[in-house]
């Protein structure tokens, strides 16, 4: 290991107050928990292992995550062959300590498949059509409509025939689209200019958000991209940016020392 | 298990297809995959527990997400003692198969805490002060956003010092607010109009989503909502509805047969 082998004191100190705060987890009888890695901007479920003690305590300290192989009865570092490392940002566990999150921003895929996640198939596929299971990803209800129009958009690229629907229509025409757009922020801001419910709101706002998704589509911009800007603005009071530093501060010190 | 007594042939067909399907699952020395719950419409993680076959059966053909409890060494449906219900809309598992994911839309707090998930306790946040550790949910940004600007109201409840945020000004001034929206939504069709790059329109999508988010704050609504509606819209082609139906169509004639 390394890595760890000539630490600096307060590295020490570091690790060993993680170690401390990880006594108190409910390890399994090999001592592990359920480590689920999650994208930090999307909410993606990206993959699920293991971690021990000191798979947390590297993860904690290096901001890479780390898993330990029940197969190979060793720790590995998600990215260290293929270079798609999953950057951390916050480590969550659950009530009863018995499974953590890796909340992070991965580098690449995930999966050795070339998936962004590795759930990538739906049981409810399966059994509807067990021999005609596409890949199809775990993603909620923002990132399937990303993709359905993105289809829509792949679509457009062969000859169509019959009357296009309303998102291949928007696709093929950014006047209306952007008409759309302003006429869409208009409506939701009347929700209350003209005191409106609340459903109706939720409802101008997912007209609003449907038509610049289109737009996104339309200029190649992933919502991924949109949520990074947005989170590198708004980190919260800027103590989780602080918190990384401070932790790659520790990290260089391991390499320099 | 009172449920499947009397199930009609159909029905009968229907599960030992499951059955057949998910022998192909990875299962553990104990017969069970990790099984974790997703919001479908957030992605936010509820909760992580364990399934055996019969509980993920059980999950995809009356569509509550259903689990194996290892301490009692029986099923349990979440939601069976609180109400709380995870109503599955899709059934994921991972390339190797030992892992699987019930997506779906919660009736309520995942945890006995009255939390929305389970994970609610960060480990950077232990680290930096064990005795000072508050109740924060492992959320990816656009919820994380959406609670700092929901912190920034609670906050004018009380006397205000001092110059107000950015975030403050707008929750106070709804005529500032609106204005803003709508030039943010021009602003956005202006880089296709004017053919900026992509990271322009990442960054002007970034500014209308946060400006329409502090609207939605004022008014009371939540992003889950708006996207509830979005699913409602545009489910992959009814495709999700349809078999939503179908299976209620099951679960019907099992209770009534
Ligand atoms: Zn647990
Ligand atoms: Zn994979
Ligand atoms: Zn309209
Ligand atoms: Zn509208
Ligand atoms: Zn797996
Ligand atoms: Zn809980
Ligand atoms: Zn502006
Ligand atoms: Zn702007
Ligand atoms: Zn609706």
């Amino acid at each position: 290991n390394p890595a760890f082998v000539s630490t600096s004191e307060s590295d020490l100190s570091l690790q060993s107050k993680i170690e401390m705060l990880l006594d108190d987890l409910k390890w399994d009888d090999k001592g592990l928990v359920v480590a689920t890695a999650q994208n930090v901007d999307t909410g993606t479920i990206l993959m699920q292992g293991f971690a021990n003690k000191e798979a947390i305590v590297r993860t904690a300290t290096q901001r890479k995550a780390t898993f330990y192989s029940r197969s190979r009865s060793q720790l590995w570092t998600k990215g260290e062959t293929s270079n798609n490392f999953i950057n951390i940002h916050d480590i969550f566990f659950d009530c009863d300590r018995d499974s953590i999150i890796y909340l992070g921003k991965p580098d690449g895929p995930a999966c050795h498949t070339g998936s962004a996640t590795c759930f990538h198939t739906s049981l409810d596929d399966l059994i509807d059509d067990p021999k005609n299971v596409k890949h199809r990803l775990a993603s909620s209800t923002l990132y399937s409509l990303e993709n359905t129009i993105s289809q829509r958009k792949a679509e457009l690229a062969v000859p169509q025939t019959g009357k296009p629907s309303w998102t291949k229509r928007l696709l093929l025409d950014n006047k209306l689209l952007c008409s759309k757009i302003r006429e869409e922020a208009d409506e939701l801001c009347r929700t209350s200019e003209e005191g409106e419910d609340k459903s109706r709101t939720a409802s101008e706002m997912a007209d609003l958000v449907y038509h610049a998704m289109v737009f996104l589509a339309v200029q190649g911009v992933k919502l991924e991209d949109v949520f990074e800007h947005l989170r590198e603005r708004f980190a919260q009071s800027g103590i989780e940016e602080k918190k990384n530093r401070a932790r790659k501060v520790d990290q260089s010190a391991i390499t320099k020392d």
